[in-house]
């Protein structure tokens, strides 16, 4: 007990440390923070063997439990990822500061004036797995964006986490960045991360970033508001009209090019009267690249080494080498699927029919709608929003890739001259 | 136990047609929607003696539950008031749809063309207590911002409510709004609000409207995202180069215009060193307007019939004719005081000081903030924001008076011609 509740004492200590320090982080200059960033990274990079050596340790530990595959590589730290993480920190103090950015400003008829302008949020906890890179990334972002940060890594990578943290806390205090600002939460017990995600009002937000179980905890658990990140069970409607070579590449694309990633495609959904066109030779292209394709009775009627689909395949985010194929009626069955199964996150028509790129658009709910495009481009960068703190899949506050300017909140300022309220 | 069960039924029923529903509202065309508000505003005035007889139901189990003064008064509805709620739906009628509104659009490098669009947030439950004026405002605005609403009042006024919703419903359905778009729940018990809190993935936001109370309520019990609205603790700091004329005449108009109101005043800090020329004025003309004044040490030396303020006072959000008054040190104790006890709403300072002002505008984090006029304009309608849903005091997705936009959330559009990953 004695060590449980000293574990859960630090969350509450450093989430109110974190509290304090961002009265100051909020109305720090660019240039302070900027600098911070750069001594983070450069410290980061000469410290590269004692991370690795961290690393190491974790990565022992790991094995031992068995762990192999994409979740040790996701633990993995190498030199070049570490110049990676650093460059990343770089990166961040070259993006424009949202904060202080006034959104609008007008004036009212009795000459009051009002303007809306960006503002931090203040304190944001960030709950995440597996990624030891994760620590250094949201620490520059939500420094850039003038906010103290609380981070809870998972126990797989705590050696990393502390070994990181340990460098660029000091790393930013040397450049004046109050201490507190970046905190990492040592215990890695569950108990933990619950009273994290309670602290109403010391704890701004909470941004979960990993699994959907993780997802589905903060959502359940947290009194803190929270945003949604991640979960990506996408689609792509190749419709009557499209082009089915282009139909073909984007498929691919969407399915291989990375497949463990929220942005990849689950679930193709074939308007049946160009099926007989269509799927033999995009099955046969899926198969060549090593997918496993689930199907409906009409899939596996026109290809081989077609696996029955069920209901929970379409339910499915496989984030593997496995698509999940299913013949529509037309755009209002397809319709009908992405709205019944879909998670809201990205979803892509591929059509050369004006009016029903146009309605597919319109009609389809979700943090991202292509046409003829791979889903795969639902992603910070590749907005071009610069750096990216996770992908919304809520409705509230930030929807789809959240840059810099999603970590922030607004304020009205208001300047009168003795106005009072008739 | 069975007419429990068949309430608790009810808010499931009626919030997932409410869902259904959502998805053919989202895509109403802005025609449809306003000859629907226009539509429920007659029929509102025309069925203006059925409304006044339930209400009198209302009033009457209101007076026997020995309800008096301000709490009846919001209560009770007078043809007038009818015909107010009837012009509020004409006006919602009136403003700009913002639903399809693209903020911002661009191309990639690689020639994507990507746009962010405004989107309905989907379905919206309100919890709300006494005014029945509540289900008229939130309904139009909930509809013309392409949301579906699902409206919990209190039970006070369910006889009310009962009527008018019996009212616009119809009446927005014969003009093209899908059945269910505008929901009541009837059942007045606790277990049938709690229900609806966490109807998570049917319900996409709650709004609760009302005291203290009912908002922490819904922030512990939810897990829908809310948007927290209303508490205010609001402060005005006579900075000591202030026109003290000009700080007299907007702490009476903050403090007496409308007391019962979350942008009232209810802290006013002095600073010490203009103490003696403004306290001994200042605290005549609050006691004039029937003001009950409660101080610290140094007021109570200033002038006379001011109660000692104790730290309970510093916490206290009044809603009445009550104001605490405490002298400070200077700018950064201001700072602090109101660092420490404000809620976040409204806070004011008065100056003639140039880069005092300056600072304070930095410094203080609320949704609005004033220099040299009064807390009470923090208000949709005095902001010329058009009508107000509520007023956010939380930093995630509004801050501050909410407007239709508010009610909004985005999407991304991706226009591609085949574009792949590299």
């Amino acid at each position: 007990m004695f060590s449980e509740e000293g574990g859960l004492s630090e969350v509450k200590t450093k989430a109110q440390a974190a509290r304090r320090a961002a009265r100051e982080v909020a109305v720090l200059s660019s240039d302070v923070k900027d600098q911070a960033l750069l001594a983070m990274a450069d410290a980061l990079q000469s410290e590269t063997a004692r991370i690795l050596e961290a690393n190491a340790l974790d990565l022992e530990r790991a094995r031992e439990a068995g762990i192999t595959g994409a979740l040790l590589d996701r633990l993995t730290l190498t030199p070049e990822r570490v110049e990676s993480m650093a460059q990343g920190l770089r990166d961040i103090a070259a993006l424009d500061d949202p904060v202080g950015k006034v959104n609008r400003m007008w004036r009212r008829p009795n000459g009051l004036k009002i303007g809306q302008v960006q503002v931090p949020l203040g304190v944001i906890a960030i709950i995440y797995e597996a990624r030891p890179n994760v620590t250094v990334d949201a620490a520059g972002l939500c420094l850039k964006a003038g906010n103290t940060v609380v981070l809870r890594g998972g126990s797989e990578a705590i050696e990393s986490n502390r070994c990181i943290a340990s460098i660029i806390g000091p790393a930013a205090e040397g450049e004046g960045i109050p201490a507190g600002s970046i905190a990492l939460i040592e215990n890695t017990d569950r108990k933990a991360a619950q009273m994290l995600m309670r602290l109403s009002g010391t704890v701004d937000v909470i941004i979960p970033r990993g699994g959907a179980g993780l997802i589905r905890t903060v959502m359940e658990t947290a009194t803190v508001p929270v945003i949604e990140t991640g979960v990506g069970n996408c689609h792509i409607y190749v419709e009557k009209s499209a082009d089915l070579d282009m139909a073909k590449a984007i498929v691919i694309n969407a399915k291989t090019q990375r497949p463990g990633v929220c942005n990849a495609v689950e679930t193709l959904l074939v308007d049946e009267s160009i099926a007989p066109a269509f799927i033999p030779q995009m099955v046969k292209e899926l198969q060549e690249h090593t997918v496993e394709v689930r199907g409906c009775k009409g899939v596996m009627d026109l290809a081989t080494g077609v696996h029955p689909a069920s209901t929970e395949d379409w339910h499915t985010e496989y984030l593997d080498y496995i698509i999940a194929i299913r013949l529509v009626s037309g755009f209002e069955e397809a319709l009908d699927h992405i709205h019944q199964y879909g998670s809201g996150h990205s979803e892509a028509i591929i059509t050369e029919n004006y009016g029903v790129g146009h309605s597919f658009v319109d009609k389809v709910d979700a943090a991202a709608v292509y046409i003829n495009a791979s889903t795969r481009f639902t992603d910070g960068a590749a907005f071009g929003l610069g750096a990216e703190i996770g992908i919304s899949t809520q409705k509230l506050h930030a929807r789809g890739p959240m840059g810099l300017a999603d970590l922030t909140s607004t304020k009205f300022i208001i300047y009168g001259n003795g106005h009072i309220r008739p």
